[in-house]
């Protein structure tokens, strides 16, 4: 896999900076995160141009057309390749009998209805793709949530040289790593590892906690939900919309994870309640 | 305005939530940041529905749409209005003799091309748009760009209660505050300032620095550079891509910004050079 390679090389680049430093001034090196657009591609059809790190396009493609509901399961994807002769365009195939509902996309993009756009339909537009309630019988302690960071930080390869990567990541109920993925944006990084699950026959995601980088806004909880996962925990703060949406569809939604704290906003029985 | 009020509130949410730290479990009460979908329309056509933090839509609208090469100025503007009866859309109605070119706005959403997308793609897009280089002359000192975190932080009156909001500001080379908005989405953040700009027929920038919280991709320093903001200052670090843009436009692009430290990097001549 030699594209992978030249892939994984574009994850970051070294130039040469100027540091200041309370006064003094010095010529370092430094590394860059990568960041390049991407087309996605399904047939003949560009359903997507998103700006992400290069490395892990099928995964990300894949992640991409399951949230939006594109596909369901990698029984219905054909392959994922380059197209030869392009950069940064990857084209999916879906398996004989599986449709491309073009409509539908434009729907997921945009909850329109003739009321307008409002948190309200947001939430109804993701109760009436998703039928199933995330695993009520999942667990994950308190202590073994605190442990999530520092597991994710030591895996984060990239991270700790450009300090420009968002990371999401899956792990078991045993504190256990699945997969961590790590992306310039931090939709992206949610859509690779949730594209790994798919492309993997792991969705839903029953019995994970999915850890990511940053904010909690309403698509990252959407995505997680639309995927089965049952808590999702971020660094730092929720929004509004995206508790409402997680306590509307029974998923557990942790923020601000930080040394020995957190904050519980829904679904506080799969971290609290009996084992 | 009544309208503005309802909006202002929406900008955050009062709900009880449980906090774990360290084994004791508290109920309490929190705020989050508001979250709502933004349907912005010019004349009878939607251009865009993005997740934003409700407040200066008027703002929100008018930067999206300069970013976007729609508007170059406040004079092709006639009005933007809540479209009575919804909620959360605006509608742009355009000057007489002001035109809006729906292939353009495709793309410049997508620098599409017969040999694929790509980074090179996506920085010569940016070229072809913006014939001005941002102001040589500016100058901001290395203690007055130091001193521009805390002076946006006194200015979050939001930020200090939910944690969970992004913001961007403009600043004079006198370290003097002209505006500062947040939003769940930097994005957004950015174009709610120079929004403001454009309202205020202050576009080009040409005299001010754009501080922007969170890190500098590739769209925040984009749209800085339509703006012609000379200097953008980030918190964290910005990406390959967007260094490669802010090098090739001659615009001064610091990272890091963090106390006394901060990396230069792209047009150190603005902050270390002769004044």
């Amino acid at each position: 896999m030699s594209a992978a390679k030249t892939m994984a090389k574009k994850a970051e680049e070294l130039t040469q900076v100027v540091e200041w430093n309370d006064g003094r001034v010095q010529r370092v090196d430094d590394f860059l995160a990568g960041e390049e657009p991407l087309e996605i591609r399904v047939g003949r059809r560009a359903v997507s141009v998103t700006m992400r790190t290069p490395g892990h396009d099928a995964e990300l493609a894949a992640g991409f057309l399951f949230s939006e509901g594109i596909v369901e399961s990698a029984d219905q994807i054909a392959s994922i390749e380059d197209i030869s002769g392009m950069q940064n365009a990857v084209r999916v195939k879906l398996s004989n009998g599986a449709t491309f509902d073009g409509a539908r996309l434009r729907r997921n993009f945009a909850a329109n209805s003739s009321c307008g756009v409002c948190g309200k339909v947001s939430i109804d537009s993701v109760r009436a793709r998703v039928h199933r309630i995330p695993n009520g019988k999942f667990r994950m302690s308190a202590e073994s949530l605190c442990a999530l960071p520092e597991r994710a930080r030591s895996a984060q390869a990239v991270f700790g040289r450009t300090g420009g990567l968002h990371a999401a990541a899956l792990f078991g109920a045993d504190r256990g790593l699945l997969v961590l993925r790590e992306d310039i944006g931090r939709h992206n990084a949610v859509d690779k590892v949730i594209g790994w699950a798919v492309l993997q026959n792991r969705v839903p995601i029953s019995d994970c906690t999915l850890l990511a980088s940053g904010r909690g806004g309403f698509e990252i909880v959407q995505k997680a939900i639309v995927a089965g996962i049952p808590i999702v925990a971020c660094v730092s703060a929720p929004s509004g919309l995206a508790v409402q949406l997680a306590r509307r569809m029974g998923q557990t939604l942790v923020g601000f994870l930080r040394g020995k704290r957190f904050v519980i906003y829904s679904g506080e029985e799969r971290i609290l309640g009996e084992p």
